[in-house]
This record gives C-alpha cells, sequence and structure tokens, in this order.
C-alpha cells in the first residue's frame, strides 16, 4: 500500500477550501450583525507588511489552483486578482474548488516523479518532482495562508475555532 | 509511482520542526537585542482566548510526536509540558525530531490502510486509516500551529519572512 498522488493533494484542498469558506462567510454575518464596515476586516493584516485577509484568500487559492494544475500537466487558470468584497470572495473559492474537480486521479496518479520547474528562467528557479513539489512546497504554503487567514479574524474577534478551521474530514 | 507513506510524513514534520526552531532563535536573538523580557514574546496571543507563542510550539511538537508514534504503530511518548523558556522550546524541538528520526520508512511504510482511533471511548473519537489520519487530520493542525507560532512572532515585529517559514525543502 502507498499513498496516490491525487489523495495526497486534491482532497486536501477542498477540504480546506470549503473550511475558508465558511470561515469567511461567520466573518461576513458578524460583520452585518455588528454594523461592521467588511472592508474593516478584508483589510485587516497582522503586521504592516504582511497581506491582508482579502489577499490571504487569493493566495490560498493560487497555491490550490496551481498545485491542481501543475499535478495534472495542465495550464494554471489565468484569475484575475479583483476582488473587493466577501460575494468575491465566495467566487473566487467557489472557482477554484470547481477547477479542482477537473484534476482528477486519471489525470494526476503516477505522475509522482515527473518534472515541475518553479520560476522558470529566473534566479528562484526550483526543480521538484510533483511528489517534492507537493509535500515540501505546496503544501505547506497554502496551510500558510488558509491559517493566517484564519488568524486575522480570530484576531479581530470572529467566533470561530479550530472545528471550523479543520472543516470536514 | 506513488507516495509512501513516510515520504508524506516524516520529512515533512522535519522540514517544519527545523523552520520553528531556527524562528524561534531569530525571536529570542530579537529579545536579547532589544532587551525585551523573552516572556513577552512567549506569552504573546493573537486573542485572549486562543493559545500563546510557547503552547502553540508544544503542541505543534505534540502533533509530530503523534503522528509519528501513531503512523510507526508505538506508544505516543509522554513529554512533560513544562517549557518555560526559548531554550526549553529548543530542546523540545530537537527531543521531537530524535524521536522522528525512530519513525523510519521500514516502520512507517505500508501502514496506509492500518485503522487509527483518537480519543477512543470519548464523545471525539474518531476513527481513520494512517492514510486519512495523516492527510486531512494530524497534517492541517501540525501546519495550524507552526503557522501560528509564525504570526504571533510576526505580529510582533520579529524579522521573519516566508523563507523561514518555509525551512530548507
Amino acid at each position: 500500500m502507498t499513498i496516490s498522488l491525487y489523495a495526497a493533494s486534491i482532497p486536501v484542498y477542498k477540504q480546506m477550501l470549503n473550511s475558508l469558506a465558511d470561515i469567511l462567510k461567520k466573518a461576513e454575518a458578524h460583520a452585518t450583525a455588528k454594523n461592521i464596515d467588511p472592508n474593516a476586516l478584508l483589510q485587516a493584516r497582522l503586521y504592516p507588511d504582511m497581506f491582508a485577509l482579502l489577499r490571504q484568500v487569493q493566495v490560498a487559492c493560487d497555491f490550490a489552483r496551481s498545485a491542481a494544475a501543475r499535478l495534472s500537466n495542465t495550464d494554471i487558470p489565468k484569475v484575475a486578482d479583483d476582488q473587493q468584497t466577501f460575494a468575491d470572495l465566495q467566487k473566487l473559492l467557489a472557482d477554484a474548488l470547481t477547477f479542482l474537480d477537473t484534476a482528477t486521479p486519471a489525470r494526476i496518479d503516477g505522475q509522482e516523479s515527473r518534472e515541475i520547474i518553479t520560476r522558470p528562467g529566473t534566479p528562484h528557479e526550483r526543480k521538484f518532482t510533483c511528489q517534492t513539489y507537493l509535500l515540501t512546497y505546496a503544501l505547506p504554503q497554502f496551510f500558510f495562508h488558509v491559517t493566517t487567514a484564519y488568524a486575522i479574524l480570530r484576531h479581530n474577534g470572529i467566533e470561530i475555532g479550530k472545528k471550523d478551521y479543520m472543516g470536514a474530514y
């Protein structure tokens, strides 16, 4: 027995993107109930040179889409970074989840050893296999932004807990 | 080709525990250089009912040790939660890394389908296979606490970046 590349990737991304969508719904409901300007949350950040909540969500989606595309050997979809509202972020997450559905086991499994080159031709070029790309790079990056989005909301008093972060598993 | 259970677990935990150790060294050096009481950082938290930095590190180590033990079908080591200083946390991390070295591919690989029951006999009892335990539970929990430790330090002005979080990969 071993783990398929699909099992180690797409279901994990789906679990966490769905949890992020639910967390953001709670944040929006909190803002509405307390008559808080949504931008007070969407533009909140933990330190001046860190990304704000809205950008954290965008980057989490970027990492999920790019992993799904790279592992299934298709082009990374071009998605505009023009989201401004909670509704925009919900659409962004829903679209990312739809894209993830195109990355099927048939497209991904068996690709573990295929080479992936990130930032090719730049000083930051890195060569991976699909396996090392997923485990040592793409998942740590993805979890970073999902967790930081959660942390920004907790720091701003949104009543969410670890259960919300974990989602359905 | 598929991914071994070992490859999907132990090297990832090692990467992130080493990065956490390096981040904490930078935090301690910052406190020393600025004549800051180390507890101002160790007891810092992002919200009153969230864990402080010291506890985040303890829990990250807990999740790494328990995953290594469960996947290799050995007892989870009992480790006292009596750390109080940066030096204590460095020892905790070093000990966790030493324990992870006992979870060899020979002990872990091939165990993907073995059942793991968390919190047995409690209302929170959950049944997993080794594979679903790792991917849908243990890794998301672990990344949560590593990232939150990082976020607490960034929020307190420690000069660390994503590169420090990612560690050596």
